[in-house]
């Protein structure tokens, strides 16, 4: 029975479409009575029906494969054309999987001559949720930024997995595996909610199987391996469906720009122009790094020398530059993608390294997904902190070169950059709480402002109580204005429990430390609070109320915003939408200061009540407001 | 004769428009045998015929003259509305002169009743030069920069005026008048063509009638008249004309923010809004500055008061911040530029504090100019170091709240403060060169690069010399890179002698110290050479030799622009254009270093001889390159 029912439907299908369509040919299809395996890879490994774009380009992986003619005789499913590569062991097969193609495996023959043929068993799946169901993250959420290896350790039994080449785990050594992974995360999902985060991003959770110091999980050596070391592929699904139940969606942290140089297909490369100075490599000649000048991106007047540099450098010598501009390079990386929104269920993407891939690539591959997923989310990272890289970058804005990114949101380094001037410096003219105010005003020259994610630090930086010199009200004044802004705010765990680097500032290793709870037998426990100092408990309450307050308040998500020009070392912050007026005030003066509310008076909060968001204390707006000490306070007309 | 022939004339005009213009009512004009001048002021005093816009609005003040009725009996010229003000003593009459209006005088009538009615000749002008031929400053000129009062002191019989508030003139003081004038400016044109300039922008000129200190100009008591210290409008008029003999253009400092505290309206405002704070100003209550938050003209979350106490705060306590939404203040200071323009056939204008008054007044202000002269230049002083403010007031940014400035030129004071740091600081991977090369990169965001003013200094901030501490090296390679950009380049005068402000670092009135040489007796002469130190006569002549081969430079002004990521405390900017290359190269090596020059394959040179243009030496582009000393080269095909 089992082989004469799909046998039955695909007739059906093949009737109806001789109908509609005389030029498809497919009447029969072959059935799959065993899964076969011949083949050595086959990427993506399956595929979907239903996708808005009906092609998809195989990578077939097999020594001399390009000797063979392959075929398929699946309903729907049709090779509309082969591709050799410059390897004998590859071949490149495009793929049309019409609108009438049900979801199903099938063979695809390799003929190599009458007495050799491989026979490798492909799927492809249905798909199971709207395209439009795959919500992105947006200005309603609050992200929590996640080093897999540091955050929690789950399951000890994957910590070292037999054939990979890193062999210890060391917890004493910044730059070595520590264990934590995906079990980690999934066991404190409570914790992650209970905080008021909405979305997770972890850094990459694929395999990255160098000889050191990958925990970071930037070198990948497999796009398609969940690093065993993390879990399994079940173990990210279950993350993802155990987090969707608790509204928690999950931002996938890619990588377009470069692979780990112990990617398997450094060994093979598929043509000679697969990663970027690949003859230097392959004849073992000194490789260029990337010039970094990311600017050449915009420059008009940039050398074409520089640009080469840049585009065509490796970001370091571990990792191969991978030449997007190779359209079956291009194809990989995309249907990559797609294939893990898929998989995962993703709310996201964070893709790596924005302006190193060819740019114009990269607005394509925006352009893919967001055409799949029109509700979807990505936020690309280019670490600048000038405002028209910020905006140049995303999407709707009006460059004068016609760019368009198809890129939603942007990262704000300005902001980041402006948050921590704004507090360290004394208040003077023009530096101190000045940096916050013009800083915001620069939004004028954003094509959405409020789709662009701000942080306090994050993984590449120092933490963001180290870059406040240790200051527990500037650290608090910091995040309740992050956490305010008409943004998508993103903090990096350990955050609430004043995580800091103060030991080796700015050392990454040191940066990524571990959450302490996370393993057995930690002395100091910040999911149960077991161990945490006052300050430590403090902060971590305050998030927690922060976080959960915003969580739904729609005058923070989408209201309107009005600010005051600092005043006698005060800032005012007001985000109102109907029915609700949140105001953050910024105090960095040590003695109390009593400030005349009349210069608010065209926010209209004159005779209303508002409750301190962490105190729960009501306060009466009326003729003066007096503030006994330095930080933050966060109000709102919600009781 | 002299009576019956304009009659006759007259006559045959309002003939032959009757044909063409049925409702022309005048058939015949009034004759003016005689000039009256019964009325206290009139302004603009004269206007022309012949502009595209028809209409000019004339202040007429006088005592109780709102009770008076004004006629007008001139062929083409009609009363087309009277205007009571806020206080009797003005009239606002809009006259149309239409296009058949011949240049001439006429009478305007003022009739109080039966026995009482005061006369006043009016001039309309016929224009002497087609409005297109007004040709304004652009990226092939470069311009001096002259605090007139500190220049050159031509004429002492002017020095003191009898009538005028401050009563002396004090060289040792810094804030005191120094004599400077018109007539020395006219007698040193010379020296300002030979050193290679081609503008010169002069801070204003007009009176400043104040008690003290105002010998900036920045403070005018009357906007139709010379500073009589300065000269007469006779000697303006002849600076512009012997100027323009020598290619040299003049830009006027126009100030439509303010006036001074001692402008003649402010005993009697035509308008219970004249001015912002008028009440309070009127009722001797304390004023509000300016907050200067200039970003509120752009912010979109700007509060109603930053905005407002922006806009209408004073500029300083002696500068009545003028109300530029009162449609007759908005007309005056728009027919007072144009007046100026036509009465010293100006090449350009520079706007100061630009972002105070109405943004939306400047955009018509500036709007209204360039309607009457298509080919002009407005430069506009918006003091911002964020490239976001520089593009958004020139012309053709597309600005996201639709503004649109009719602006030409902004100033770069980004790539001032770049340069400074780029020299400054210490070869790092995000400091020294770095600075100027993204820097630079900028111009992707900007309307017309080449538009924008550039400059080492100018009068309101320390001198390049002291910015750069002393330095000289640092000193030519700022004013080499600033001279070769496609921008235009202002110098402020003195800079060519190494001027400086160590003594009283950023110290207006030391800033603009008397140019040695321009008083009699001075033991200086910058203008002949005697007595400056060698330094000072190497820097002159370095900046002549530039400044001169940039006068007939095809490549800076119009080439296109590559440059080099710095390299080895190196950067290298070319400007090419069919015919002519120039090369830059800045080098903050102390020691000798050696360059391949492969690096600049794509410039297309190898083989090419090339001349320093400082020391006339010829190089042959092969190879390599061997810089010697610390500083800049400059390099060009043209031999």
């Amino acid at each position: 029975m089992k082989k004469l029912i799909p046998l039955a439907l695909v007739i059906l299908i093949s009737v109806s479409f001789s109908c509609q369509k005389e030029t498809e040919k497919t009447t029969t299809s072959e059935v799959v009575t065993e899964v076969k395996n011949d083949i050595e890879r086959i990427e993506p490994p399956h595929w979907w029906t239903g996708f808005n774009n009906t092609k998809v380009q195989l990578l077939v992986k097999h020594a001399n494969i390009s000797e063979a003619i392959p075929s398929i005789n699946y309903a729907g499913v049709s090779i509309e054309k082969v591709h050799k590569a410059d390897s004998p062991n590859y071949l490149f097969l495009d793929l049309n999987i019409s609108e009438s193609a049900k979801a199903g495996q099938f063979n695809i023959h390799f003929k190599f001559n009458e007495e050799k043929e491989l026979v490798q068993t492909y799927e492809v799946k249905g798909r199971v949720k709207e395209a439009s169901d795959y919500q992105g993250f947006d200005s309603t959420d609050a992200i929590y930024l996640i080093t897999p290896d540091r955050f929690a350790n789950g399951d000890t039994s994957n910590d070292i997995k037999e054939g990979l080449k890193e062999k210890t785990i060391n917890r004493k050594d910044d730059y070595a595996r520590h264990g934590g992974d995906l079990r980690g995360i999934i066991q404190h999902l409570d914790y992650i909610e209970d905080m008021g985060f909405t979305q997770i991003w972890s850094c990459p959770l694929l395999t990255n199987d160098m000889e050191r110091a990958s925990y970071h999980g930037y070198a990948m050596t497999d796009f398609y391996q969940v690093d065993p070391r993390y879990g399994s592929l079940e173990e990210y699904q279950e993350l993802a469906t155990k987090a969707k139940e608790k509204g928690i969606g999950i931002i996938m942290d890619q990588v377009a720009n470069h692979c780990g140089s112990a990617h398997w297909w450094m060994q093979d490369l598929p043509f000679k122009d697969w990663v970027n100075q690949q003859e230097s490599f392959e004849n073992n000649k000194p490789l260029n790094n990337s010039n970094h000048r990311r600017t050449s991106n915009q420059d008009l007047y940039a050398s074409k020398r520089d640009k080469k540099e840049m585009a065509e450098g490796w970001f370091v010598p571990t990792m191969p530059d991978l030449n997007q501009r190779n359209p079956f390079m291009a194809n990989y990386i995309i249907q990559n993608s797609i294939w893990w929104v898929e998989t995962l269920n993703l709310s996201g993407i964070r893709q790596d390294t924005y302006p190193y891939p060819d740019k114009n690539f990269m607005a394509n591959w925006a352009g893919a997904i967001m055409s799949e997923y029109p509700n979807f989310s990505i936020v690309g990272e280019e670490w600048s902190t000038n405002p028209l890289l910020i905006a140049y970058w995303q999407e709707g804005h009006d460059n004068k070169d016609g760019y368009d990114s198809n890129l939603r949101s942007t990262m704000d380094f300005a902001m980041q950059k402006n948050t921590v001037d704004a507090l360290n410096e004394d208040e003077k003219w023009d530096t101190g709480l000045v940096k916050i105010y013009e800083g915001l005003a620069n939004d004028f020259a954003y094509a959405s402002p409020k789709d662009i994610m701000v942080f306090p630090d994050n993984h590449d930086m120092s933490r963001i109580f180290t870059q406040l010199k240790g200051d527990v009200p500037n650290t608090k004044m910091a995040l309740s204005y992050l956490l305010t802004l008409p943004r998508i705010p993103q903090l990096y765990y350990g955050t609430e429990i004043l995580m800091n680097d103060f030991e080796k500032p700015g050392d990454h290793g040191f940066i990524r430390t571990d959450f302490p709870g996370g393993w057995q037998d930690d002395a100091v426990n910040a999911f149960s609070g077991e161990g945490l100092t006052d300050a430590q408990k403090d902060m971590q309450l305050f998030l927690k109320k922060v976080l959960n307050y915003r969580k739904s308040s729609d005058a923070i998500h989408n209201g309107k915003t009005i600010h005051f020009a600092p005043f006698m070392g005060t800032y005012f912050l007001f985000r109102a939408i109907e029915g609700e007026t949140v105001v953050l005030i910024i105090n960095k003066n040590n003695e109390p200061i009593s400030l005349d509310l009349k210069r608010f008076e065209e926010v209209g909060l004159h005779g209303k009540t508002l409750k301190n968001i962490i105190t729960n204390e009501t306060f009466v707006w009326e003729d003066e407001i007096i503030l006994n000490e330095r930080g933050s306070m966060l109000l709102s007309t919600k009781l």
